[in-house]
């Protein structure tokens, strides 16, 4: 309830009637029960004085029940409209409904008809997210030590990963073999699609794996990440297979230069931006520019992407209990694809990196 | 093209200057291009006669023009805000914008924010879902084949799952198998989170795998689906390791007669709430009703869910070509969990049933 309780208060202050949370993550935030009902509606009603409203499916209670949440819960059948019982449990909690905080970022239009169709009296929308976000923005020692399990088991990945790597042995093949392992082991959830991606597949940062066989003088790029208690790592690693060009070389050395020099320059009160370009400075000066086409880096939590976010432009300052990905890339078509990626804690000086396997061009086979 | 086209002629007719998509499965429909870029845009805009514009992060714009998108694309950095150029695209193709079109259920309040400031004239939002649903509902004969093929895979997959039943094994071993074996053979992904529930686990109709071991005397149920160029399959199969008690085969046989009936009710002009109310019954009959909390099924395509749903009030009536699951379950806490689920497709004069594992009582060990 803490956690609840910390919304309650900005609630208060901005004179917010009820807080709708619909998202998945911010709802088990809050709540402790993790659903993910697809088109269904969840949603967590939150008042600045008053108890909590849960609504789900009402096939879904019972996890509700068995997952800790002991307030009032709004089950409903797949034939029947929430939202008059929504209406009428808010209206005995509070007199009036004239400002709601909503996810905006996630609320959809219908929900956000229907809410205005329940509450007419509504005159002031307000978003969420960013009191939200700087809530789960800062770890506690509980979540930290929950990330730091995840970013173990996902060093384990990468070193069973490279242990697969043979001649001819497809993405896809190497793929399930590092998903199997963990699976066996307990893991029951990747933070996101497993990448396995080899020769010119790794040029595209955001590529899929499929039945390309890896062949000596490939790099062989691994971005992975797994999920323990809610909470997740992310770590790329790029590897070599046998013997790799020059410039393969150089654009190895120059990720690893970059995302070098974004740990050197993270701690408490440094900006954002000044992290993401002591990356891409580098790669910048390297002739690379071009090739980095994405931010530096992104928060870490119970969403693989959240808070804070590290653009070059972003001014927000690093504070201790941060945690967030450092993962400069370059991708040049047809010649080379490279990703380096540690997940790091914001400590009182300076920062800790989580993810701890080898950073030095490993070369197998 | 001929998607699009369908859809623009729609647009004509209802007077609709552009349709904002903003869904990754509906672009994947409309522009062959897939692309899930969380919490960046990615949009469609299509217009009644001009060219349709993609807008997505820009380092996905290889993959996009890869999958055979030829027309305009925007392609915005994480530090770029795309609705500029948004605007000034649009702008260029129609002289006015007072009638928008959306997709209600998944545009959110941000993006919804964000079309009014660009486009201050318009007057008029309509939802396109309905729309759209109604083209996906009824499906060619490619999307068929590729759906027949992802149900062949489901099919094995129960298979596979049934050789790894064993004393003492996990709900998560199991299914880390499972997944393992169809990941080997080139499945690249799953419909959505694969369900291995054994015991107790079983009665909850959307429960989370673990580390519960399967013991004799235990049902296990499996729900699972795989996706073959870009379709879905999902079955449900529940097996009996060793012997069962009396109550828990009367369970599994009232449900697999319902899920018959069901079938038996299917065929074209049939409203959606016949076929549901057709299992729906005998499980009333058998007193179980208060334990069938969910719809009779869904639809079934690019979406593990969509259009029709299969509930005991939706008018709708089947034709030729339409997808869907038959799916009932009857889920008493402590005692047994047991839903049996096939895929089917409406034919000329009744339905093929596409997912063929046995459904008598599987007895294994």
């Amino acid at each position: 309830m803490k956690k609840i309780e910390a919304l309650s208060e900005w609630m208060k202050k901005e004179e917010i009637d009820f807080t709708f949370l619909t998202s998945t993550d911010n709802i088990f935030y809050f709540s402790g029960f993790y659903s993910d009902p697809h088109e269904r509606l969840l949603a967590l009603i939150i008042f600045p004085k008053e108890e909590p409203i849960l609504v789900c499916p009402s096939m879904e209670k019972n996890d509700a029940i068995q997952a800790g949440w002991k307030y009032d819960i709004i089950g409903y059948r797949d034939t029947e409209n929430p939202w008059d019982e929504i209406k009428q449990k808010v209206n005995a909690r509070i007199s009036k409904t004239c400002k709601v905080a909503l996810e905006n970022d996630h609320m959809n239009v219908s929900r956000y008809n229907a809410i205005q169709a329940s509450f007419p009296e509504i005159n002031t929308f307000i978003a969420v997210e960013e009191t939200i976000n700087k809530l789960r923005m800062v770890k506690s020692s509980d979540e930290l030590s929950k990330i730091k399990e995840a970013c173990k088991w996902a060093d384990y990945a990468i070193e069973f990963g490279c242990s697969q790597i043979a001649e001819g042995k497809t993405e896809m093949e190497i793929l399930a073999a590092i998903e199997y392992e963990l699976k066996k082991k307990g893991i029951a959830k990747m933070s996101f699609s497993t990448m396995v991606l080899t020769g010119a597949n790794g040029a595209s940062p955001h590529g899929t794996p499929g039945e390309t066989s890896v062949k000596k003088g490939d790099l062989v790029l691994f971005d992975l990440g797994v999920v323990v208690d809610g909470y997740c790592s992310d770590i790329t690693r790029t590897v070599a297979y046998g013997d790799i060009s020059d410039k393969q070389k150089e654009i190895y050395d120059t990720v690893l230069k970059a995302q070098l020099a974004a740990i050197e320059a993270s701690k408490p009160g440094v900006a954002c931006s000044t992290i993401d370009l002591a990356a891409r400075n580098i790669i910048k000066q390297a002739g690379y520019g071009d090739y980095f086409p994405h931010r530096l880096g992104h928060g870490l939590g119970m969403s693989v992407h959240e808070y804070p976010s590290l653009t070059e432009t972003n001014p927000l300052l690093l504070q201790e209990g941060m945690v967030y990905t450092i993962e400069p890339g370059i991708y040049v078509p047809n010649v080379a694809g490279v990703r380096i990626e540690d997940d790091v804690y914001v400590t009182k000086d300076g920062i800790e990196v989580l993810t701890k396997f080898p950073k030095e061009l490993q070369i197998i086979g």
